[in-house]
């Protein structure tokens, strides 16, 4: 039955944005307003509302972690992946990020007609390698072609089920003053790395995606953290900045990171300064943030550098009292200043 | 860490198949060897290999279908529904396939750049209903934007979980001979609507897409048939020739279908003849194949009869000992021939 559309009214006003744009897919403000206008109120219930990496279910009373996500980046083939590989990674995050172990995957292939089989192949295989990686299977699948010209190659639609231990309790709401926030590695490499061969920029040595399955050191950040580890969140698009502020805003605390104690590469930076982007709002693949109860702090660090996915994990910041819902840096020069939502789009196409 | 392709080759030959074609998404011959040849082999494992229209697992003991399916109909409005109320259906009826009461939905957005912000509201308003109409609730999403033509307006993808009762067990493996195979109403409803208003076709009344969610007909169909119900198919891309091809290969078994108890409205027959398409290849969204011991046939197609979604079912055909893995339609003058797999693409973007 057609939906009555008599006294409906869209509710991002058509005057401000007649159009989709670029950025309501930045994972800045305006795809933010697009969830929060559009997507809650018409699905309204508890585990949207939530606004995690996934939905968190009980099935029968087991506890399961329940995410999509779909991939278009571009180009499909990059240095570190590719399409397939990220489509996987990118999944399997979002589970790890509700706490869950990944169970099971679907795979919705959207091809554009004349995509070359081989590539097609040589996705496959990579996806496949992935998953095997993880413990997880890949258990059903979907397969569309559309007309040239109509798609871009391909996209992959991930879709992920996983278990969550009873003795896991995570949630962006349970970040409290004085808790720690704790990064397992260097920020801003997948989507430098992406930027650079979009860019046909030049390192000394080429620069690879980090795009990496974290399931593995999740769960021994778990291990050993318990009930101590509050929040985690992989800062996928928008970067290290929109994360800490939905969190912010979620939980209703402030956050205040430390410039000098983000690990950033030489060459990332330097590439950014080329570039013209903040680091803080690049897109990772392959990076967490956890944040834990500063007497639990030590043990995760360790853990997590103990990891191979974990080498440079470092204490950026903490959790505060002060300006609540917002998030502040503290720059090497001693200065403090808002870092914001992201309100453009950067980083077009970058997952 | 990327895949070594040494030794390696692709699996469908690159000097047949250098590029994609549409017909490998059609649902017929070239679909079904993209997912033999390579698909099946790359990610083996048996719930992937039962080919149902959705996975089965057992989730810490409980039993739950999962199901993917990425929608890319044209045009994204059509009479009856739109891409938004199809993307439920689907996904609905694919969980319903598997006997299971769907519970939570995921729903992924790729975007084309210029989609008007009014159309993306009418589709996520037609989906909510759509929902709702359900009883399950949809928990999760992700939504991407691509540049200008590199998309089509708008694909979602949908994905499902449902819990299978203790009581069901369907599976195309349970197909044997003596069995009946009914349908719900008149067959190829769904893919004469869309391509009469891609074609301009005009008709005495508008023929409207019978796209619908089968969750409830078909818990009444279990409800009275119980474990005499063996199979559940919706037979959508490549229609009832498809489906039926599919459950005899699998089976190992013959199926016959009569072309005189086959329901098609008249105006669908004219359409066919017009557009010069065997009804029994176009696709349905709103319909499904029952294959049921004859001794709970009558008691399920009078279930099925009382139905709102069900008022035409019929009896179509029986399950045969000969001709294993073979379709074979009685036709309305009495002679008896083949019908195979869909070998080209007759209908393309029509899901």
């Amino acid at each position: 039955m057609p939906v009555d559309f008599t006294g409906l009214q869209c509710p991002i006003p058509i005057s401000d944005y007649p159009n989709v744009l670029m950025a309501h897919g930045g994972g800045g403000r305006l795809t933010q307003q697009l969830i929060e206008r559009m997507f809650l109120p018409a699905f309204e219930n508890p585990a949207l509302e939530s606004l995690n990496d996934g939905a968190i279910l009980s099935l029968d009373g087991v506890r399961v972690a329940f995410s999509t996500d779909s991939f278009v980046i571009s180009p499909l083939f990059f240095p570190g992946g590719d399409i397939g590989s990220l489509a996987v990674h990118g999944t399997v995050n979002d589970l790890a990020m509700c706490g869950a172990r990944p169970t099971s995957l679907s795979a919705g292939f959207i091809l554009e007609e004349g995509l070359p089989m081989e590539d097609l192949w040589r996705i496959v295989q990579s996806m496949q390698q992935a998953v095997a990686a993880t413990g997880a299977t890949l258990v059903t699948g979907d397969t569309k072609v559309v007309d040239r010209g109509k798609g871009d190659g391909i996209f992959i639609n991930t879709t992920g089920i996983g278990v969550i231990p009873d003795s896991v309790n995570v949630s962006p709401k349970r970040a409290q003053p004085g808790d720690v926030i704790i990064v397992n590695g260097a920020i801003a490499v997948h989507g430098i790395a992406i930027m650079s061969v979009r860019e046909g920029l030049e390192f000394e040595t080429q620069l690879k995606s980090d795009s990496a399955s974290l399931h593995d050191l999740v769960a021994r950040v778990l291990d050993v953290g318990g009930e101590q580890v509050h929040v985690l969140r992989d800062p996928t698009r928008g970067g290290v900045a929109s994360a800490t502020n939905e969190i912010a805003s979620k939980a209703g605390i402030g956050i205040l990171l430390h410039e000098t104690q983000i690990p950033i590469w030489e060459e990332v930076r330097g590439a950014c300064e080329i570039l013209g982007f903040d680091p803080l709002y690049v897109a990772n693949e392959g990076k967490c943030l956890a944040i834990v109860a500063r007497e639990a702090a030590d043990e995760v660090l360790t853990a997590m550098r103990e990891h191979p996915l974990g080498e440079e994990a470092a204490i950026i910041g903490e959790v505060v009292a002060d300006h609540p819902g917002r998030v502040f840096l503290r720059s090497r020069i001693g200065g403090r200043r808002v870092v914001d939502m992201l309100s453009g789009e950067q980083l077009p196409r970058i997952c």
